[in-house]
C-alpha cells in the first residue's frame, strides 16, 4: 500500500492579524510547517497553532524564513553566512522551546518563501541553512523542492531529505516549476490535481505543461490554505487519497534515512 | 569556604551596534545573561557570546524580555498572559537552540529591564514568565532581586530561585533598590564596592542608605560591563573576592534547591 | 440644517495581512484616520490608502500609534518625552510625505488604541503628543474623546479639538465608555445606533447604561470597517442620517476654531 | 575661488545604541545625511541631529534605505517597485516631519548602503526611487556616485544630481570605487586623503589604482564619521581645504541646476 504525506504552511498568523485556516487545515495535513517569528507568527499564536498539532498527531517543522516581515519572507535577502546560520539556529530553538511547551516537538525544517527558493539553487546560503540546521539537531529532516540541487547537497551533508511535490503548481519537462508570472502555472480545477498526485504517488510520474511525462522524487504533497479554495482543494485531494488507499501518514513516521 | 557568583548582562549588541565588552566581562563573571533578541542580541551575536561563553565554562542564562528593541526592553508594557507566556518561552527556546549549537546550555532565566522591575512585584507578570519558564523547562532557574515577592511566588510555583544583590546599587532600610533618580544611589568608588560586597558574602548583611545594618539573601552579584569604568569596578570585585578567599563559581553549580 | 462627520481608522493592513475593508468605508466615511506605520500601515499600503480617500474627497487624518506592531498598539508602554515628541513627528510627516505624493494632505491627527485610551486621562503623554502635533503643523486638528480631560488641555495649548463619539458604544452616566469588558458595552443593533447617533447628532444628548440622558459635545461619530457587519453599520448610520436630512461632511470643512 | 562640499552620514544610532561622534562631525561637514530610521536612527535621536545641524547651518539630506535594522541595510534585497516607491516617500516624509520641528528642511536624499550601491546600476529600483523623490518634492537634489548610471538617468527624469567622491577610497581606471575586499581599497593616510582631495577640486582628476590619472565629477566629498580616526581624517581634510582656499559650502547653496 503507497503512502504519502501532506504539509501546509501554518501559523502565519501576526498579532491582530489573521492569516489562513489554521484548525480546518490541521484536520487535513500530516505535517504543518509552522512560521518561526521572522517572516510571520507571534509566540502566542504559534504556540495555540503547535497545540492543535499536537493535539490531533501532526507532525511540526520549522517554517524558517528571512528576517523580513513586512515582504513576509518574500523577498531576496543576501544574509551573510553568520548571519543565515544564526538566524537558522535562532528560529528552530524557538520553535522547540514552543513545541515542547505544546507537548511535541519540532521533526524538521522547510524554509519558506525567498529562503526556499533561493537555497534549492544557492549553495552558499544552502550551505549555511544545513549548517545551522546541523548545529542544532542533526536528526531534523529538510523538507526540499524535489530535483534541486539542494537535495543532493543536503543528504551528502548528512541530513535527511524528503522531497515535495506542489499539488497545484505546473512542471516544466526539466521538472522546475512553471514560473508564476506564466499562464497556466497555477492549477485550479480540484480534480484535476487529485488525478495529477494520484498518479504521482502510484507511478512517480507527472505530467509536465509540455505535455511530456516526467519523473518526480516525492514523499509529500505540499498544499495551501489560504483561502477558502485553497483549503477545499486540499480536502478534495486528501479524500481521493483515502478512497485510494493510500496511507496518508506524516513523512517523519516513514524510513526516508 | 564562602561562595558566590558574579553574573552580567551581555550579547545586547544589536548588528552594527556594539554595546559592552563581552570578552572582557566573559574572563570576570561566572554566569553571563545572554540577550535573547526581544530587548537586544542579533543571532549571530548572540551565538559568538555564546560559544565564547562555552570555552571559558561560564554559566549561561536567558536574559528574556519585553518586545522592544528601540526601548531596549527598559519601557514598561502590559502584554496579555498569552502574550507574555509565548514571549518567554520563544526567547527561552531561541537561546537554548544557539547554546546547543555554541557547546553549552541554558541554566537559567534572568529577565531584564523593566520586566524585570514589573516582575519583582507584578504577581501577573511574574506569574505568566514563571509559567512559561516551567513550560519550557522546570529546571531552569530564575535568578531575581533579593527581598522582592517573585521570591516567594516562583520558590512556592517550584522553581529553583535564586537571589542577587547589585555591587553599585544602594539599598533602603526595607532591602529594596534606592531609585535610580535620587542622589546616592549609585555606588562609584571600587573600593567601596568590594567592601560592600565582600561583607554581604561573610555575614549576608549590608548597610543601607540611611546607614542601618539589613540583612540581604544573595548568591549571586549583579555587575555591569557596558562601560571601561564598568569592567574595571568589575575586575577589581573580582579580584577582592579571590583575595579574601571567597570561591567564585556559577551559582548552578551550587545547590540551591 | 445639522452637519456631523463619520470617522474611521483605514490603512491598518501590513505587507501580505489584510484588515478591514478600506475601499468601502472610504465610500461611507468622511475623514480616514489612516495609520503610520507604529501600530500598523505599510507605506505601499497606505500610499494605496491615500490615493483611493484623495480621488473620493476624504478628509484624511494620521492615525498615529505606540511602536508596536506584535501588539497592533493596543498595549499600554510609557516611552520618554522625548520619544513620544519624536514619535509622534515622525508619523505624521511620513503620512504627509505619503499624503503629498497621493495628492492630498494630512488635516487632522487621531492617536490610536493604548495612546488614545492613555492620553485621554494622562497629562504628561497627552502633553508630548500635543508638543509633536505643534512642532510639525500646528493647524492640524486633533480628533479626541469627547469628555476628555485631553480636550481642554490641548484647546488651552492652542490646537483645534474635535470630539467624537462612538457609534457602536455604550456611554456612563459620566460621559465615559462603558468598558469592553462589562456586558453591554458594545451596541449591535444597527437600527438602534442609527437613533442614538441621529438624536445625540439633533440634540447633543445620549442615553447612558443606566437610562438617564447625557449630553455629549460631537462633531465626529468613530465607526469600524474591520468586519462586514462593522461595514454594514456603518452604511445603516451614513443612509440614517442622510435621510433625516443630516449633511455629512469632513469636520474640517467646518469651522471648529 | 574653488569650492566644494562635505558629507557624511548622521543620525545611525538606534535607541540605547550609539554610533558615530555626530556633533564633531557636525564642526566638520557642509552637508548631513540623516537617518531615516529604516536601516538606522530613531526618531528622538533623528530629531536631537536634526537640532544640532539647524544651529550649525549643516545641509540637511534624507539618508533613506532598505528597511533592515539588524543588517544596518546593508544587505541587498529585492523590494518590488510599489514597496520601494512607497519606502523611499514615507522615509523623505518623516524626516521632513521632524526636519520642521527641528528649524531646518530636507534639500536632498542620498540613498545608503545596499540601496546606494544597487541603484547606481540597478535601472528598476533607481527609477522606483527617483518616482518616489519626484512624487513628495522634485526639488530635493538626489547624491549620487560620480560617474555611476543612475547619475544621467536621474537627470534625464528631471532630478537634480550632485556627484560625490569618497575621500578615503582607491578608484578603479574605469572611475568606479575599488572593492573593499581588494587591497589597497580604503586609503588611510590623512594626508595622502588630503593630497588626492585637493588635486581633485582643483582639476577634476585623480589617481586610480593602477597609476592612471582618470577624471571625475564631484561636487562634494563623503567623509566617515564612524571612529576617532575616521573623524580625525575628516578634521585634516577640512583643514587643508581651508588652507588652500577652497570654500567649504553646502552643495544646496551653490547652482548645480
Amino acid at each position: 500500500m503507497a503512502n504519502i504525506d501532506l504539509n501546509s504552511d501554518l501559523g502565519e498568523s501576526f498579532g491582530a492579524w489573521a492569516m489562513g485556516d489554521d484548525v480546518s487545515m490541521l484536520s487535513i495535513v500530516t505535517s504543518a510547517n509552522i512560521a518561526c517569528g521572522f517572516h510571520a507568527g507571534d509566540p502566542a499564536g504559534i504556540l495555540s497553532v503547535l497545540e492543535e498539532a499536537a493535539k490531533r498527531g501532526v507532525s511540526v517543522g520549522a517554517h524558517i524564513g528571512y528576517r523580513d516581515l513586512v515582504g513576509f519572507g518574500r523577498r531576496n535577502m543576501d544574509p551573510s553566512s553568520t548571519e543565515l546560520i544564526g538566524d537558522t539556529i535562532y528560529q528552530i530553538g524557538a520553535l522547540q522551546g514552543l513545541a515542547k511547551a505544546a507537548g511535541t516537538s519540532v521533526r524538521y525544517v522547510k524554509p519558506h518563501g525567498a529562503l526556499y527558493n533561493t537555497i534549492a539553487n544557492d549553495a552558499r546560503q544552502a550551505y549555511d541553512v544545513i549548517t545551522g540546521i546541523k548545529a542544532v539537531d542533526p536528526s531534523l529532516a529538510l523538507l526540499a523542492l524535489s530535483g534541486a540541487p539542494i537535495v543532493e547537497q543536503a543528504r551528502a551533508a548528512g541530513l535527511t531529505v524528503v522531497c515535495e511535490a506542489f499539488a497545484d503548481r505546473a512542471y516544466n519537462a526539466d521538472g522546475s516549476l512553471v514560473s508564476r508570472r506564466l499562464p497556466g502555472a497555477i492549477i485550479h480545477d480540484p480534480k484535476a490535481i487529485a488525478e495529477r498526485m494520484l498518479r504521482l504517488v502510484a507511478e512517480g510520474r507527472i505530467a509536465a505543461v509540455d505535455g511530456t511525462d516526467i519523473e518526480l522524487e516525492a514523499q509529500s504533497i505540499c498544499v495551501h490554505g489560504d483561502t477558502p479554495a485553497a483549503v477545499a482543494i486540499a480536502r478534495v485531494l486528501r479524500e481521493a487519497l483515502a478512497t485510494n488507499r493510500v496511507d496518508l501518514k506524516p513523512f517523519t513516521e516513514v524510513d526516508h534515512g
